[in-house]
């Protein structure tokens, strides 16, 4: 009976499945413009694919090793007496099942999203309601599956084995992928980005995207890799993650079946969302993917509120999910106050690019500082609150709480993805139209469109790190939870040394993680950039559009390097964890944990709200204020768009999952940890 | 009998001050080259001053304010039952005294840098040893008067008080000081430092210090009321709060005399480092500051270790001040590594400036990520090491290690003013030499003097953030003290939501303080460019050299611009915690103050030194390094310093005061928090 609420979880899974087919048939039969869109097409879609697969093979010679590792020493190492193979075994099934269902959120982003760039494109030739409608379903199959798959996978994991090592195994195997998907992705799409800019639109003068640069097919790759795929593989782990602390926690306290009732609720509120959203005749897409978002919180408030009377479940835990859910909320439209382009700072940024690159960069980073201070406070809120609202309830209920707001925040997360991904798809679609020469009134409407996904983002972005803040107070409330079962009853203490000394290390990794990760975009796009510019002195009428560059050499160049940078950061990350761990012990991972946290969430939001700032003070800028387009005031917002791009792209985001690895990793090692440690 | 060492400490401040008023008499005798270096000498002069007694003016009355609320609430609301007015009134008192003397480290340091950057000057003619012992014993001065003074006021409040209140009261009192005149003297340096460059360097084309640049003179007052004054403060303040901690902590255990025999003997052993500096024949400036630190260092563990034996101390005690000395010369080193312009990370970002300032702000900021990590590690051994080498002593030792370790890492605080204070006389030097026209060699022999005071700044910063992040923890550890005393023992338990949504707001209020001011900054220096703009299309001839710029004016705009932004930001922090306090009560403040820490540490490592890497990297690249000056990669190069300008020296080391500040108003409120609090 209580299990009831899981095989609801398979079934709406399956319903978001179908409309997930439905709505890729439905972007498939649009019709394309002509031939040159197709091929176009076919070289963006040639490209991401092939760095995927490229890709995909190191990492699973990567998740091979880890499985290697994994069955040796979890639960139990082989060595110790207590050991039952079968559950080493299930283990590492579990992290292997992990990685492929988040490899496959990848692969399943990049299918839909290569088909619906061309699409939308081609429907802008009739009406930005169509373009828009190719875009967002384009975006809705890959929210529909990611969500699908991570609930049916979590569903699957509970119904065989019921235990909580191997649901963080199965856990850690979608974040380990999730991160390196995320920061290979991001170096990628970054490499290709700023390398094209610079030397299209500062040095040469073209326009962005213009087919004469031999880095545009691979700046259109990046966004799918990075944007799409790593985006897809992002949320996945987020939700898997929010899912796996809730389960640790809950599977103690008997309340395994709330959890599946809020997330299958969730899911079918997105996917009512999703066939409801619909951009109106006069209407404009920003508000068309921010009115999705709201009815469906709307429809998950009622649903879950309804699933609760009827199952009986206290309407505290109820409470919890909807004060995660509101936060999410908030936590956007503050995002959304820090970075759109109708707003003060975006203004502010936009008036010091007069003075010039240094003015910029200050006033953008000012304003990113300040941007964390509403998020934090928002998270701490959150967690407060919940955590309060469900103490009442017995022991071991106020961290359930956290953990259900962390569920409540992700609730509407096929919507969330769904409009995330729609951005890069109709960013795209402006690249494909304007290499195919569709006209100035096509890239007019995906202009449009675009700007409008740059503001859906805020949002998004908003939800996506407040629910990782909450995910990560859950998961050391987790990682708590595997210490007691150890035997180990922990306390957490700010005064003890090994805490401290755990905490200010933790703090430094998601630094020195993020520093990783755009050196590697520094060191690409520089390398890229020479490349760019042989090409342009040894190919004969290249700058007068009379050949074609070599597309495919640039696409090897930012493939090759962002293969090269992401184990390094990943692995860094981890064998931090370990060597605390290792000198100080559970007390000092639970500090390091805590550090991590702080300062991951305190960079994630300065760098994604300064990135974002900056970006959007550039099109402010180019919109025809302060001089426009080619003026002083443009060639500074460009700079300051060039350092925020890594920022918002590559580290910002990442960080996120960087701090759920590295939780995981605490967590499958607490009993390592408690067994050999220096201090 | 235990008071001996506390006599000795009076002796020994007092003997300071003799080596002072030499050193002040040796300065002040030394021969000014010629009249026009006094006329220039005696505008800067009158400009610090100017700035000086308007700052002063603001912060009294500021002060007086304050001083009222404390007279109403510590150490218990005079509404009380149980209040004592002549404890609430020796509260005040040693606060008002605490400001007072913290003022008076800044006055100090204004009058002998002013004389001091004259003498360094004219002395440059003669030979680059006795300019530099010019620059050197000026900064002396202030080195033994800060450390002699805070010395001795505490010493006179033990004797007077021996009330853990009235020190907390007299270290706020020096904090709060510190804290605006950092800040305030922060924004004053740099609005100068940027607008002469830009309008000067970059637009004009004429030199650094050119006289026709009517920014010049306020950019080099700047230089004496950010760099000598308000540093001044900052050790001030650093170095009462760790005696303060430490008191807190050490009254308890009736350890106090070891505190003040720590102290004592690292001040005699920096009289006797500054009295035997001294620059070789041939010797490097460079080899004479560091030298001088290591002998203060190697005398100073010699002079404690014996006076442990004959005091019969526990030499786990003596042991926890020698991991913090050490651990502050490696943190040194370390920083030494990521800014010293022969090491790899200024050739990387020298090499990156070649891509643009694009690449350059990304290099760098990227190493200053990367330079937190060794650190915060270094910090967070001393603190493990200090704490389980002095546990074994009994109950509360533990953390008394912790406090003794960041008396050891303080101890040499008075040659590491020296040796900070240096820098911008000789600085000052370069500029004075430049204006009078002393011609190329003379500004040959300043440069190399003033290169030398980079490199030694890098230590002395090492130094100066590492004792703040012991300090800091020692707060915490005496904030814990203090409820205790107030009757309730508390954990902060990391689970505890209260602690966590304290630890997240925490977290935000150092970038939230390093952004007002750096906008502070933007904002001013935005105003003084438009002024500089007037003057040279008002005034005819100006640009020729035929006119005289309206300097005063210039000075005028940057004191008003820099006192207007000086306490919004610091009040900010202030009222953060009392809003966390009463909201969450001492849980969330220990939470708060963690927070703080973590993310202040994080943040004032990474802007420090990513600045003074921009600076060095540009240093090296006028040294002829790509394309030397004047050439793209310089242009970007200036750009990167620009923006590490108040990165380094304004947000960055203002940061440390602000967790002190922050850390003794949670102390001082403690059972006000106690007994009203909404949670």
């Amino acid at each position: 009976m209580t299990d009831i609420w899981v095989y609801v979880a398979l079934g709406i899974s399956a319903l978001s499945y179908v409309v997930a087919a439905y709505f890729y048939q439905w972007v498939k039969k649009l019709p394309t413009a002509n031939s040159k869109l197709d091929e176009v097409g076919s070289l963006i879609r040639q490209g991401a694919f092939t760095f995927l697969k490229r890709e995909y093979r190191i990492l699973s010679i990567f998740t091979l090793c880890v499985a290697a590792i994994m069955f040796v020493l979890f639960p139990s190492p082989i060595w110790s007496d207590n050991v039952n193979l079968l559950s080493n075994l299930s283990m590492v099934g579990a992290y292997i099942f992990g990685t492929v269902l988040s490899a496959l959120a990848g692969y399943v982003g990049i299918s839909i999203a290569t088909i619906a760039n061309l699409k939308a494109a081609s429907a802008a030739r009739e009406s930005i309601q169509k373009s828009f409608m190719a875009g967002f379903r384009g975006g809705a199959v890959m929210g529909m599956a990611v969500v699908g798959t991570s609930l049916a996978g979590m569903a699957i994991i509970y119904l065989l084995s019921r235990d909580s090592n191997v649901t963080m195994a199965f856990s850690f195997g979608a974040s380990s992928l999730a991160l390196f998907a995320k920061a290979g992705g991001g170096i990628f799409t970054k490499t290709a980005d700023i390398a094209a800019d610079l030397t299209g639109k500062v040095e040469l003068g073209i326009p962005e995207d213009d087919p004469r640069n031999p880095a545009v097919i691979a700046d259109n790759v990046g966004d799918n890799v990075g944007d799409v795929a790593g985006m897809g593989a992002d949320l996945f782990d987020s939700n898997v993650a929010a899912m796996a602390a809730t389960m640790i926690i809950a599977m103690a306290l008997g309340e395994i079946s709330f959890m599946f009732c809020l997330t299958s609720l969730g899911l079918l509120a997105s996917i009512i969302g999703v066939l409801l959203a619909r951009m109106g005749k006069n209407g404009n897409p920003s508000r068309a993917l921010n009115g999705g978002t709201y009815i469906t919180c709307g429809i998950f408030a009622v649903l879950t509120f309804i699933a609760s009377l009827v199952g009986a479940y206290d309407l505290r835990m109820w409470g919890a999910a909807m004060v995660g859910m509101v936060a999410g909320v908030i936590i956007g439209l503050t995002s959304d106050f820090f970075t759109g382009d109708d707003k003060k700072p975006v203004a502010k940024v936009a008036e010091a690019c007069q003075s010039g690159p240094a003015f910029t960069i200050l006033t953008g980073f000012s304003y990113g500082l300040l941007s964390a201070l509403p998020a934090l406070v928002g998270i701490g809120l959150a967690a407060l609150i919940s955590y309060k609202l469900c103490a009442p309830l017995g022991e071991g209920y106020a961290m359930l709480g956290i953990s259900f707001s962390a569920i409540g925040m992700l609730s509407i997360v096929g919507m969330i993805i769904s409009n995330d991904a729609y951005g890069p798809i109709v960013d795209n679609a402006r690249g494909i139209a304007e290499m195919a020469g569709l006209g100035d009134k096509v890239l007019e409407i995906t202009d449009e469109l675009d700007a409008a996904g740059n503001t859906a983002k805020a949002i998004t972005k908003g939800f996506s790190i407040g629910a990782a803040g909450l995910t990560v107070i859950a998961l050391l409330g987790a990682f708590q939870e595997v210490v007691a079962a150890a035997g180990t009853r922990i306390v957490f203490d700010l005064m003890d040394p090994l805490v401290f000394f755990g905490m200010l290390v933790g703090s430094a990794i998601p630094a020195v993680f993020s520093a990783m990760l755009m050196t590697g975009v520094s060191r690409n796009s520089q390398l890229l950039v020479s490349e760019i510019h042989r090409q342009f002195s040894t190919i004969p009428g290249l700058r007068e559009g009379h050949a074609t560059p070599d597309y495919a050499r640039c696409i090897d160049i930012a493939t090759v390097g962002s293969i090269r940078e992401l184990i390094p950061a990943g692995l860094t990350a981890i064998l931090a964890t370990l060597a605390v761990g290792f000198i100080g012990g559970v007390q000092a991972v639970g500090g390091y944990l805590t550090g991590n946290i702080v300062s991951g969430l305190l960079l994630a939001l300065v760098m994604s709200n300064a990135g974002g700032l900056w970006d959007n003070a550039k099109k402010f800028i180019e919109a025809g204020n302060y001089g426009g387009k080619g003026s002083d005031a443009h060639k500074a917002a460009v700079i300051g768009d060039t350092v925020g791009d890594p920022f918002k792209d590559t580290a910002g985001p990442s960080i996120n999952t960087q701090i759920t690895v590295v939780s995981l990793v605490a967590s499958l090692s607490a009993v390592l940890f408690l067994t050999y440690s220096l201090f």
